[in-house]
């Protein structure tokens, strides 16, 4: 399984990281995020790291280029579910993420992502929460 | 990374299958599910596996226990995404997903699960009628 899947709900793209991102998987999944930003017209990207312990310089440019890429087709891009220790990590490395929005989980992401774009809400959750 | 996450969204489970499912892998992702669902009283669950591209019957073999425990609970289980050779590779080996909702992709699901969910609340209701 070579490929990050991404996936379409409504204006949002959605993607979960689960595996150790090497160069080749990192350059992938930038370019298939694009494209399909670009395809569906999508407005915002989330990208859940909640299955990610361990991260270094690496994993945080790679999140820097996706959001930097993805602003430039107008799309927002929020990254979500991110654990205590990781969030310790990134601003020890220097790394705090400017510029990309954050949320403690995917429900809060949606509604941030939704407060900024504005999209149907049938299509992402179920109502009556 | 030694779990795969399940993100909350509404009523429902998220989940997505990017790595190989080994025995300890899986039966900690039937665990948490039925975890999550009796914690957060979700009412279906989700599981994309369209990153799957090689399918054997221990992966047939979970995903039935994922949807029997599941209905245990009174949730639905809808699998999405699955590539056209993974379902061929399905039904010869014998393992058609009896049982079990699929769909397309993750959109056709969010539909077909809010029909399900959806039709439950209004036969609750009919008794006003």
């Amino acid at each position: 399984m070579e490929r990050i899947p991404i996936l379409k709900m409504g204006q949002f793209l959605l993607v979960t990281i689960q595996v150790d991102l090497y160069d080749r998987l990192a350059l992938d999944l930038e370019a298939d995020l694009i494209k399909q930003i670009s395809e569906y017209e999508s407005r915002a990207v989330m990208i859940d790291i909640s299955a990610v312990t361990i991260v270094d310089s690496f994993m945080g440019r790679i999140l820097n280029n996706i959001a930097s890429m993805a602003r430039i087709l107008d799309a927002e891009t929020v990254v979500v579910g991110m654990q205590p220790s990781v969030a310790i990590t990134l601003v020890e490395l220097g790394l705090p993420l400017a510029g990309i929005h954050t949320a403690l989980n995917v429900e809060r992401g949606i509604a941030l992502l939704q407060s900024k774009v504005g999209t149907d809400r049938r299509t992402l959750q179920s109502n009556n929460d």
